[in-house]
């Protein structure tokens, strides 16, 4: 009732102990890497991705909901909240902000969730109220990417099948190791952290399709600078977070199965976690992108119009069905759910960004007929959506036209060219209507050279709507 | 991985249909009752308390860790942080003096946990932000301790025996519950203000014997602020966050089976929660009050003296032996939790506050040599820490006296009179010496008129380190 446990619990398995140690261990050697022109550049991916749906992000309602409540609270403008005109507390800025970056859900990915919209705000809000330069701000991402996959590995997909929203609660390790960095914690410390940000990790899944969603990544970006922040001040936690008998992988998961600490992902490796992230180049559920790729890609190869189109087909997993096959879609939700819509979207060559949503477009009946003569077929060997997934197109002369993509596997180096160009369209079509051309540009070069940065301060503060 | 499921999961069974509904339309009711006298008296009770361990708790490591952060931070200097010189916001302030209310572990308890340490720091400092009189505060009191208590008693012990520090989980459904009654938000915001909590109640159990701890409580107490206002500005979350197939009792328990919305406690009865709170009158681990207040007894009862005690023996739970069976104490954490200790200084009629928990007083050879005289034995009979303890002495002149005591039971109306004087007492110990005697009477005072107070800062304004 009220007495702390002071026996022993049953002692770890042997695999179990000092997860949690080995987590700052592994981390920790990051920082004697060179900071490679092929990790900048992943970075600056990452980046660039993040301030655009961050800052489109930060118009949305439940962005500004946060933004008028901390506002009205005040506290020393030491940081910008991305998309605004406002300066806070880097605290403040990273709640505001995690919530502004996957306002859209439209940010990007890897494994157990979404990185940088948890470990970006934390990095950069407290980058900039300490005034780091570009190098410095690179290394606390790096940090924090590579704790929150960590953590994620070692956990794997239990505690999400649970029902825990695994973007917040592995990504408050994140943003604590992250910001750690940042204050230059040593490793005692930076275990207190991650054992004060592990304490307070928390997002349900049930909030899916409410505000709370955003909230989730928000708080788990929030935390981790308040976890950082009280660890450099002396403040204890369980130095045991991971492993401990009911420490964060024994309360989230099922069991002590659901943990391994030895699997894949779970020690530093030669490509950093910064290099392992997807980009969505489409304003829909991840699920539907290889189905959009690959009719884009037809349509590349073979110049058809929509009208041309006869039939086509997409063959996807069972996990598809589960999870965004909404074959009658009206609302902006619901057209970001269904595979059919995202098919007559990339079909008629249209724009997948958040234009695509509006329920005019989505209630268009050319894009409801076209969606029509969509069909999804589950198929077994498609084992889940992060597969390749098969289209067919039937054009109405007669022919027929196939392509197979994944669109969520990481792109390999030499496509990162590619990449850089799509992200940088993807964020002028954010950012330009909220900043316009010339000050869009501006972010995109300042991006390019963010190595070079004397402080992030000279990025962060071209984001604000009032200047 | 990225998609939101819209699926509908398997439909809850009807007796969990709505208890999130249910609780917000069963707390509900408590507007329309009259605040009685005996309703008021307990409330004055859990004030005093709270007041005088939070006091005390401000100037413990981790309170100050905390105040340093924040007010750093800076913000709108809106509430008073109790028991030092800050005013801070309202979310701010609600931050600290939940982790100052736990420092202590010296706080009221009831069922699931502590809950004035989480709901009575967002209450009071939100009354504060809003101006709010005595009774008004008072309502939101009663609301978020109802709120919190039938979250507990639906959800029952499961979730604490996986690793969940239940005063946090629940204590944020209570703070905010307590907040959206300040704010007078109507039914359906109140569900959304108890989804956004939900999604953000966290603390594990693996934090306990660390700051952490104290963390937890704050957090919960911060998190009932910020979703009673996000709930205000039109913020989302998940009205069946209790009940949801993924919701707060399924992924905090083990299963369907452990959350129960009909048991007992799970409506509103005509004895309120505020009535069914208990206090701690010493500053050791609950679970070793009743012994102490039986050899206390025992002492009023035949004057006997500490060298008249040829052996003494308690006889306890087996649950005892695992929360507080330590048996060569040495330092405070560890004299907290030892019942031979605990009976040592009843049997010398030593003073049980904080002072009782120094070095010095645990390793004092004379106490030592008193607890080598103690015998704790388990017998079954006595099925846990709540069930009554019986003590016995042997006097050296072959005496032999017995009590039998439940110091964790609820003190019936006719003996508030003397808890009163008891919480006066355990006050005055914890409060002068930080404010000293005159201030202390003072705000005893203020605590004794509550319901006539024309706005809650006459009274949180006295508790200020710095006028």
């Amino acid at each position: 009732m009220t007495g702390r446990k002071v026996t022993t619990a049953a002692a770890p398995s042997e695999a179990e102990t000092g997860y949690t140690e080995h987590l700052v261990s592994e981390v920790g050697k990051i920082s004697s890497r060179e900071l490679t022109e092929r990790v900048i550049e992943r970075a600056r991916h990452a980046v660039l991705d993040w301030l655009g749906v961050s800052i489109a992000g930060a118009q949305e309602p439940s962005a500004r909901a946060i933004q008028q409540l901390l506002t009205a609270e005040g506290g020393s403008p030491t940081a910008q909240v991305i998309g605004t005109p406002h300066r806070l507390t880097a605290r403040q800025a990273a709640l505001a902000g995690g919530i502004a970056a996957h306002a859209l859900d439209y940010d990007d990915m890897s494994i157990g969730g979404h990185p940088s919209a948890v470990v970006l705000p934390a990095v950069f809000a407290l980058a900039e109220e300490l005034d780091k330069d570009g190098p410095t701000t690179i290394q606390g991402m790096l940090f924090g990417y590579e704790a929150r996959k960590m953590v994620a590995a070692a956990c794997g997909s239990a505690s999400y099948d649970r029902g825990y929203h695994g973007s917040s609660t592995f990504g408050a390790f994140g943003a604590a190791m992250g910001a750690g960095r940042l204050l230059e914690l040593d490793p005692p410390r930076l275990r207190h952290a991650l054992g004060i940000a592990g304490t307070q990790a928390s997002g349900l899944r049930a909030s899916f399709g409410t505000m709370s969603k955003h909230l989730n990544v928000g708080n788990a970006a929030a935390v981790g600078i308040l976890s950082a922040r009280l660890a450099e001040a002396g403040y204890t936690g369980d130095t045991t977070i991971l492993e401990a008998p009911q420490g964060f992988a024994a309360t989230h998961n099922n069991g002590p199965a659901d943990f391994d600490p030895t699997g894949p992902g779970t020690s530093l490796r030669r490509r950093l976690a910064v290099e392992w992230l997807v980009f969505k180049p489409h304003a829909l559920c991840g699920a539907t992108h290889s189905a959009i790729d690959g009719f884009q890609l037809l349509r590349e190869q073979h110049a058809f119009s929509a009208d041309d189109v006869d039939e086509a087909e997409v063959f996807v997993s069972a996990q598809h069905l589960e999870v965004c096959d909404i074959a009658e879609p009206r609302t902006s939700v619901e057209g970001m759910f269904s595979i059919r819509y995202a098919a007559a979207l990339a079909l008629a060559g249209s724009a997948t960004g958040p234009s695509a949503l509006t329920e005019e477009r989505i209630q268009d009946p050319t894009m409801v007929a076209l969606r029509g003569r969509v069909r999804v077929t589950p198929v077994p060997h498609v084992r889940n959506i992060t597969m390749p997934t098969e289209v067919r197109v039937r054009l109405g002369d007669g022919e027929e036209l196939k392509a197979r993509v994944n669109a969520l596997a990481v792109k390999p180096d030499n496509e990162l060219p590619r990449q850089w160009e799509t992200l940088k369209a993807k964020f002028v079509g954010l950012v330009s209507p909220v900043l316009g051309a010339d000050r869009t540009d501006e972010i995109i070069g300042l991006v390019q050279r963010i190595e070079t940065l004397g402080s992030i301060r000279e990025l962060t503060d071209r984001t604000s709507t009032e200047r």
